[in-house]
């Protein structure tokens, strides 16, 4: 099983308006609400891939407990079931249809209110406005509640992933004690956040981070990719895996150095699509694939996800046409 | 006791952010949460009055369930108790506080969700930009439901409010159904609402219809205010109260013709003015009021409701000492 962390989720509405004018007031025609949170998403797609996940984090007041129903219903079942006739055998070189893993809700209950985000939509361009309500408070108490529970979960877990932001009430080291406790118990740890969170997690060395440059630039000082990736090395994280958006992915591992980038640029979403990169790298991992199988893998999932129609999901036609058409190019030593 | 019918109940948000930027990602900085639509609105001023009130219509679904939850916290008590000790007797001048009278829950549950509105308010220029969900669709089974719970109420109404928009899923003549009940009843009924209902419904011959100059010319065609109101009794409508935003009202009645003004124009938030002044005219309906008396009520809440710091709130103290400089004139039959 593969364990997710989401401190802050969150009701995820999406709001379709023709057109998002300041001060005016709109009618909106089209509204969507799901479960939200990055650990959340990143269970969603490891749940598509077949993997057995179990989240935990927060949730709490009534927009938790609209967030817990939803997840309940998660995954949707529009995969065959058991007792639908069989598919016809795939050619060799698609992968196999895989049916939906569940996804075990294990989340701790607070007394605050989980908080709602809303993307507006404005249908002429694909253009969002994002609006973010502040996460509930967490008591101490309810810290350590998470911390016990999470512990638990660890003994079972292959592998886990740390996501977002920190609701108001935690402490800002909070992240490199989870770090600190899966490596304590031998499972390897992901962790994906920013600013000040991020740089003291990193401190607990983690197997893996997966900046964007943006995130990277503000941790290390530096936009320049090569330096910023192993400058992130150097502070703690074993891995890094930068993600540079349409140019794909940059791994600087114990094992190596890869880049990997997509076939061709995409135009869409790129809502989730750093969510979809950590379960393919997780998920990769878990299977014990090589670094260029991992990264083809997130680098194709989370293309596929820019792709879909849907903020967040992933087109799974996509993504198999998309796999083995990903470039990955090792760095030689010389060129290190 | 008054009663009130909210067709489209809302759960209204207000989101407080820095600056509303198209395509930007926001942190709302205060957020709030109150049961909305615009009969609750009516019923929360009533209460404030000292008016018992029942409130009807639809609710559903968790944000219905939200809603009746904090609909069931209202009054807010911040009035002084039973057990508290009373306060030093008023000067003759001023009007004696008014303990704040009970709201009944009696909506009628649907299978929908209940809609959410968002008001994102600039906090540098108080400017609000607004999102409405779409009410959930009432099947006719609902309507039916409402109409038989309506009917048992009506029995013991000394008047009813009809406010707001329709739901998906009902007719558009459903107000004038609501008027004809309320008038086989022998209750006074004031309607407040737009577009086709309004026309519809009035031709029903509600005792009062309350529009506001867009409404009013939408209705009639014409934007010259007495030619306007005028127009509006002459389609069905017993009395007709326009609302003249800043420059207060004007009330074509079977018993005269008054102009009523607030002694300067204010400015703020006009959220929730027009609800006000519904209790207003309400409130002195049933205390037996006259029509001056009844239009510098409505027109000292509206404007005490636009000086509120918090939208659709009235400021009490503003209230108070508005009341006696509302300026009231008859028009003289001559002048008509």
């Amino acid at each position: 099983m593969i364990l997710t962390v989401t401190l802050n989720t969150a009701l995820d509405l999406t709001y379709g308006v023709p057109e998002l004018v300041p001060h005016a007031s709109h009618r909106v025609s089209e509204m969507s609400e799901r479960p939200g949170g990055k650990g959340l998403n990143v269970a969603r797609v490891l749940s598509a891939l077949g993997h057995e996940t179990v989240v935990t984090g927060f949730a709490g007041g009534s927009t938790g407990a609209v967030l817990r129903e939803l997840l309940a219903g998660l995954p949707a079942t529009d995969a065959p079931g058991p007792g639908a006739p069989a598919p016809e055998a795939p050619a060799p070189t698609t992968p196999a249809p895989i049916a939906p893993a569940p996804i075990t809700d294990a989340l701790v209950t607070v007394a605050g209110n989980t908080r709602r985000t809303i993307a507006v939509v404005d249908r002429a361009t694909g253009d969002t406005t994002q609006l973010n309500e502040p996460g509930p408070p967490v008591t101490a108490d309810e810290w350590a509640a998470l911390l016990g529970r999470y512990e638990e979960l660890l003994a079972g877990a292959d592998a886990v992933a740390l996501c977002g932001s920190l609701p108001p009430g935690i402490h800002v080291g909070a992240y490199a004690e989870l770090v600190r406790a899966a490596r304590a118990a031998g499972v390897p740890v992901l962790l994906d956040t920013s600013g000040e969170p991020l740089r003291r997690g990193i401190a607990a060395r983690p197997d893996l981070i997966k900046p964007n440059a943006d995130e990277l630039a503000q941790l290390t000082g530096s936009r320049e990719p090569m330096r910023a990736t192993r400058d992130a090395r150097r502070r703690g994280a074993h891995g890094v895996i930068a993600s540079l958006g349409p140019d794909g992915m940059l791994a600087v591992t114990p094992d190596g150095i890869w880049q990997a980038a997509p076939p061709a640029r995409v135009l869409g979403n790129p809502t989730g699509a750093g969510d979809s990169a950590v379960a393919g790298l997780l998920s990769g991992l878990v299977e014990g694939l090589s670094w260029p199988d991992r990264l083809r893998r997130a680098v194709a999932l989370s293309t596929a996800t820019v792709l879909s129609p849907t903020a967040g999901d992933f087109d799974r036609a996509a993504y198999e046409e998309l796999l083995p058409r990903v470039g990955v190019e090792e760095h030689t030593p010389a060129a290190r």
